[in-house]
C-alpha cells in the first residue's frame, strides 16, 4: 500500500513538470519586451524608462513592497496552522499532521503556479468558470501583463501571483485539521489536490475573479467565505464521510481528547494572529495609508474581543477558563472581522469579533452533540464564523446588501460542500478514506511515517496511549 | 468561586462595549470630511486630493507603512512574552501563564482603545493627568485629527493608535511573568486592567504624551523606563505582596525551580529579539533612512553584547554556561538600549548592552538572596536594567541630563511601584491574591483551567511534580 | 576546565572592546558633515538637505527601508536554525545546541562589526586579501562613506551593515548542526570565531567584495556558495576530525538516531522558508518591484518542488514518508535556488528545486554509508546542494558561464575545508575538540550546562537514555 503514495507523488510531480514546460512562453521570465503600455494613476507610459523616472513608479514600488511583505505574513500563517493543529491534536499524530501541512503547502503553491491563478482570475470569463490557460500567464510581449494594470493593481504579475498563492493554500490546510487522526494520507492528497487545483479557484473566481457573485454586489474583503468558508464547508464534508475518532462518542457520552502539546497550539495562533494583517492588511492591495491601517485596528480589535467573549461564554456555558477556547475565540475573531475588515466601523468591528467569539464556543459544542468529530475546531472557527462574518458586512455596512450576503456565502459553501462530498465520496469508494482501527490506536506517526514527534518522552509505547488519554 | 471569574469578564466586556458605544463620534470611521486641513513637512493642504498628488503623500505612505509594519513586529513580542515565560517556568502552570497573556494583550488592545490612548495623548494637557475623551479620538469633520499632524507625524491616527496599543500591552506582560505559579488569576486580571487602563497610560503621558518630563528634557526613546521600569516595578510590587512560591526558600536555602520548556523559551527570545526592531525601529516614528538604520545597529550590538557579557559573567560568577541567563543576557542588552538607541554611539551601543549583561545577573541572583521570588526574572530584565537603560543615556549622550534621567527613571518607577502596591494591597485585603497550598503544588492548569498543558506526557500526576523538580 | 571557558568568553570581550574602543572615528555616529556629496540614480547632491527635498530622496527611503526588513528577516533564520537544528537531535543535547547559536549568532555580529565587514568589502583591495580597517568604517566627514554611493547603493552604512551582519552568523550556525551531540564547547566557541573573523568575509570578498571570482562573471546571487556551501565545507572538516557520534555505527550498521522533537524542527523549518525571501528578496538591494517580486516566486516555488521531490524520492528509495526528509526538501529547495534567484527562469526554478530535493535523500544518505555523522544533514543541505546550487546557474542562466561557475564553488569550498581542517586540527592538537564518553551518554547538556532541556519530563535520567533511542 505504501508504494501508492510514491506512484501519487510521482505522477502528481510529473504531471506539474510536463505540463509547465509544455507551455514555456506562460512562465518563462521577461528581460526585453516589444511592446511596452503602462497604465496606472490615470497615468500613461509607453516605455519601461519613462514609467522608472515618474513619481507613479515610486507608488507602484511602494505598493509592490507591501503586497510582498503581506504575502511573506501570509506564508507565516502556515507554520500557524502546521502548529495549532499538531498542538491541538494527540501526540501519536503529530507528525502526521506535519507532513499532511507541509505537502498541502508546497502542493498547492505548485498547483496554483500552474493552474489556479488562471482559473480565479481568468482573462476571458463567462461568470462562472473560466481559463486563463497554464502557468503564471502573461504576455512577455506586453509589460501591461507584467504590471497588471489590467486589474488596476499597482504591483507585478509576480508579487499578485505569490500573495494569491499563499491564500490559495489555505483553504485545504483548514480541511487538514477536521480529518486529522484518521484519514489515509493518499485519500488526504488526492482531495487537497483537486480542492486547490478546481475547487478554490472556482469559486474564488465568482467574486474576486469578477465573476456573477461580484456583479451582484457581494463583500468579501479577505475572505470570512472564500478561504475560510470554504475551507470549513470542504472539511465538514469530510467528516461526515469519514466519522468520528474511534472512541470519541463511545456509549453516547463525548469523550474529550485533550490537546496534547498546549504551547505548541498558542505559538500556532498568535502566529495566526500576526499573519493575518498580512491577510487582511495586503487584501488592501496597495500601501493606501488610511485603508491598511484602518484595516489593521479593525483586525486587532476584532481578534481582541473574540479571545474576550470567548473566555466569558466558555466560563459561563462550561463552568470553566478552557485555553484553548480562548485561543480559539482569537480566530474566531479574525475569521469573523475578514470579510468585512475595511468595510464597518471600528466599534462594529468591536462587535463582530465578540460575537464570533461566542458562536465559535457554541457552535464547537453543537458539532461535539451532533457527533461530528472536529478536533481543533475548524468547521466552527473558519466555517460557521466565516459565513458570520460574511453575513455581518450585510449587517453592519449600508452599502452592502444582507440578502447577497447571504446568497454568496451560503452558494459558495454550498457548492464547496457538495464538490466535496462528491469528490471525497468518489474517493471512499475506490480505495478508501480511512485507515484500520489498529492504525489509528496506534497513532497515525508510527503506522503511516514509521517515527514519533517525540521519541525520547514516555508514553512512547503508542499502544498505551488510546483515546482516553484523559 | 469559579464564577467570579465569568461575572469579572462579563463586567468588563458590558462595560466596553457600552462605554464606547456612547461616544460613537469618537471612534467611527470616517469617509467624508467638511473641513481638510493637512500640514506636514512643511507644506500645507487644503484637500485630500492636493493631498494625494503630492510627494508629501508618498513620503507619508512610506513612514506610515513602516509603523504598521513595526506594530505587527511589537505584536510578535507577545508571542514572545507567551513562549518565554511558560517556558521558564514549571510545565503545570504552563497553561495559566498562557492564558493570562491571551488575557493581558486582548484585554489591554481593547482598553487601550476605550481610555488609554486619549489619557497618554491628550489633546489638552496639564503636564500630570489629561484625559481626550473615549474612543480611539479624532475629530471627524477635520483630516488634521486623522492624520496626526497635530503631533507632527507622518501617520495615520489608526496607525498611531495600533502601534501604542501593542506598546501597552507590555507593560502587563512583564508583570504576569513574576506573579507565576501561585497567583489568583481574577487578582492578576483586575490588577492588569488597572496597570493599563490607568497607570501605565498616565506616566506614558509625563513623557511621550507631552507632560512634566519631556519639558525638562527627560529622554527615553522607546521605553526603557515607559514600558520596561513600568513593568518591573509592578512587578515587585506584586511579588512583594504575594511571597515566594512554596518551597522556593524553605530553610533558608534558595531551591532551584528549573526552567521546564528551554526550547519552548528559547524561541521566545529570539522572538523578541526580533520583533525589538519594530520596538526601537519603529520609535524613530517614521522611515528615516539613517535614523532607522542606525537603531537596528545599535539595537543588534547591544543584544549581543548583553548575551557574550552574561554568559561570561554567569560563568565567573555562577561557574556554569546557562542557558536561561544568556538568553536574559540578550533581553538585557535590548532593556538597556531601549532608552538611547538614536542617541549614543555605536560603540557605546555595545558597552551599555554588556553592561546590561553584567548587571542582569547580579541582579537576578540578589533577588534571590533577598527572598524575592521571581520565577522568570522579569524584575532584573525589565526594571532593573530598563532603570541603568534610562541612566545610561545621561552618561554617553552629550545632549542629555544625567540628573533629569535620574529623577525621571526614579518618578515612574516609583509612581508606578507605589500605585501597584496600593491597587495589589486592596485586591488582597478585598479577595485574597494567592491561590491555595494545594492549587499552588497541583498546579494552576488543572485546578483553575481544567488542563494539562502536555496531557500526554509523564509525569502527568501533577501530585508527584513538586517545587524541587530538580 | 570550565574555568577555561571564562577565560576565553572575557578575553574575546575584553578583545573586542579595547580595539573597537581603539579605533573610535571608525565607528562613531555622525551628526554633522563638513563635505557632503551623495550620488545617486545618476544624481548628484551637494548637501542632506538638497538630497532630502528630491524624489530620489524618497527611492533611497524605501529602498533602505526594504533592506532593513529584510534584514530582520534573515535574523529569523537564527530562530530557524536553532529550533530546527535542537528538534534534530537528541534531548539530552538540546541545551547545548541552543547555547552554541546564542553564542555564534551574538559573537558574529559583533565579530562582523569589529573585522568582518572591512574585510569584506575593503575599499583597498587586490582581489584576494583587503583590510579596510577596524569597526563599521565609514568616513565621517564625507556623507558618501555613510550612504554608501561607492557601491551603487540606496541604503545607508548602517543598513548595509546590519544585512551583511545577519548574513555572517548564518556560516558557522551551520557548522553548529553537523558537529552536535559531541564536540567541546570552546573548540567549537574557538573555531566559530576563527571562521567568522577570518574565513568567511575573505571568500565572501572574493565575489560579493568584487574580488577575483567578481572579475572572472562568477554569480552566487544571495549565497548558494559563499554562505551555504562555506558552511558545509566547513561543517565536514569538523566532522572528519570529530568522527560520529558515540554507537552511531556501532557494529558496522547504522543506528538512526531520531529527531527529538518533530514539531520544533518543524517550527524551524517553517521560519527558515519564511526568513529566506530576506535573504534572498533583499539580496536585489533594493525594492525594485519586478526585481523582488520575482526572487520571491523563484525563492517559493523552487522550496515547494523541493519539498515535493523529496518525499518522492524518500518513499521510493527509503519506503516511508519520512517528515524530516520533507522538511529537508524545502531547505534544499532554498539552499538550490539562492544562488540564481534572479537568474534563472520560473520552471528552471521549479526544475532546480526538485533536484535539489533529489540529491539531498541521496545525500544523506551517502554521508551516512561513508560514516561521516552529520546530525541534521546540514553538510547534504548546505554543503552539497550549495554547490548544485551554484552550477546550476551555469546551467539556466544562459549569460553565466558554468566553468566558472564549477571553479567558484569549488575554489571556495575547497579553501573554506582546507581552512576548516588546519584550524579545527589545530584546536584537536592543542586542547582536543571532542568530550568524553561519559559526557557524551550523558548529555551535553547536564554535563556543560547543568541543565535538561525538559527536566519535567522522563527519561530525565539521561544514563538510561543512550544512542539508541528507538
Amino acid at each position: 500500500m505504501k508504494l501508492r503514495y510514491g506512484i501519487i507523488l510521482t505522477v502528481l510531480l510529473l504531471m506539474l513538470g510536463t505540463t509547465a514546460y509544455a507551455f514555456p512562453e506562460a512562465v518563462e521570465n521577461v528581460s526585453e519586451n516589444a511592446e511596452v503600455l503602462i497604465q496606472t494613476n490615470g497615468n500613461e507610459y509607453t516605455s519601461m524608462e519613462d514609467f522608472e523616472a515618474s513619481t507613479d513608479y515610486i507608488i507602484f514600488t511602494v505598493n509592490n513592497l507591501w503586497i510582498l511583505i503581506a504575502a511573506f505574513m501570509v506564508l507565516m500563517m502556515h507554520l500557524g496552522f502546521a502548529t495549532v493543529e499538531s498542538g491541538l491534536t494527540q501526540a501519536k499524530n503529530a507528525v502526521n499532521v506535519i507532513y499532511k501541512n507541509v505537502f498541502i503547502l508546497t502542493v498547492g503553491i505548485l498547483l496554483y503556479a500552474l493552474v489556479g491563478f488562471q482559473i480565479m482570475y481568468p482573462g476571458d470569463f463567462n461568470g462562472f468558470l473560466g481559463f486563463g490557460g497554464f502557468g503564471i500567464g502573461f504576455d512577455p510581449s506586453n509589460l501591461v501583463g507584467m504590471l497588471t494594470p489590467a486589474y488596476g493593481l499597482d504591483m507585478t504579475i509576480w508579487t499578485d501571483f505569490i500573495f494569491q498563492a499563499m491564500f490559495a493554500a489555505t483553504a485545504a490546510t483548514i480541511v487538514s485539521g477536521c480529518v486529522t487522526g484518521r484519514i489515509k494520507l493518499p485519500a488526504f492528497m488526492i482531495f487537497g489536490v483537486l480542492l486547490l487545483a478546481f475547487c478554490y479557484p472556482v469559486t474564488g473566481s465568482w467574486h474576486w475573479g469578477g465573476g456573477w457573485l461580484s456583479e451582484l454586489g457581494f463583500y468579501d474583503f479577505a475572505g470570512s467565505t472564500l478561504v475560510h468558508a470554504v475551507g470549513g464547508a470542504a472539511g465538514l464534508a469530510c467528516v461526515l464521510l469519514l466519522g468520528p475518532r474511534s472512541g470519541k462518542y463511545e456509549g453516547g457520552k463525548i469523550h474529550g481528547i485533550p490537546a496534547h502539546n498546549i504551547p505548541l497550539a498558542t505559538v500556532g495562533v498568535f502566529i495566526l494572529f500576526l499573519g493575518w494583517f498580512g491577510f487582511n492588511g495586503g487584501s488592501v492591495l496597495n500601501a493606501d495609508p488610511v485603508g491598511v491601517s484602518y484595516v489593521f485596528v479593525t483586525t486587532a480589535l476584532a481578534a481582541c474581543s473574540g479571545a474576550i467573549a470567548a473566555m466569558v461564554t466558555t466560563q459561563i456555558v462550561m463552568k470553566t477558563l478552557d485555553a484553548p477556547m480562548a485561543l480559539n475565540g482569537i480566530l474566531a475573531g479574525l475569521v469573523g472581522i475578514t470579510a468585512g475588515a475595511d468595510a464597518v466601523g471600528i466599534m462594529d468591528a468591536v462587535f463582530i469579533g465578540a460575537i464570533a467569539g461566542v458562536i465559535v464556543v457554541f457552535s464547537i459544542l453543537m458539532f461535539d452533540k451532533l457527533k461530528i468529530d472536529d478536533p481543533v475546531g475548524a468547521i466552527s472557527v473558519h466555517g460557521v464564523v466565516g459565513i458570520w462574518g460574511t453575513i455581518a458586512v450585510g449587517i453592519f455596512s449600508p452599502d452592502v446588501s444582507f440578502g447577497v450576503q447571504v446568497l454568496g456565502t451560503l452558494s459558495i459553501a454550498a457548492f464547496t460542500f457538495v464538490f466535496s462530498l462528491a469528490v471525497f465520496g468518489a474517493i471512499k469508494a475506490i480505495m478508501g478514506v480511512r485507515v484500520s482501527k489498529e492504525v489509528e490506536s496506534d497513532g497515525l506517526d508510527i503506522s503511516e511515517h514509521g517515527s514519533h514527534a517525540y521519541p525520547e518522552f514516555s508514553p512512547v509505547k503508542t499502544s498505551e496511549l488510546g483515546a482516553f488519554a484523559d
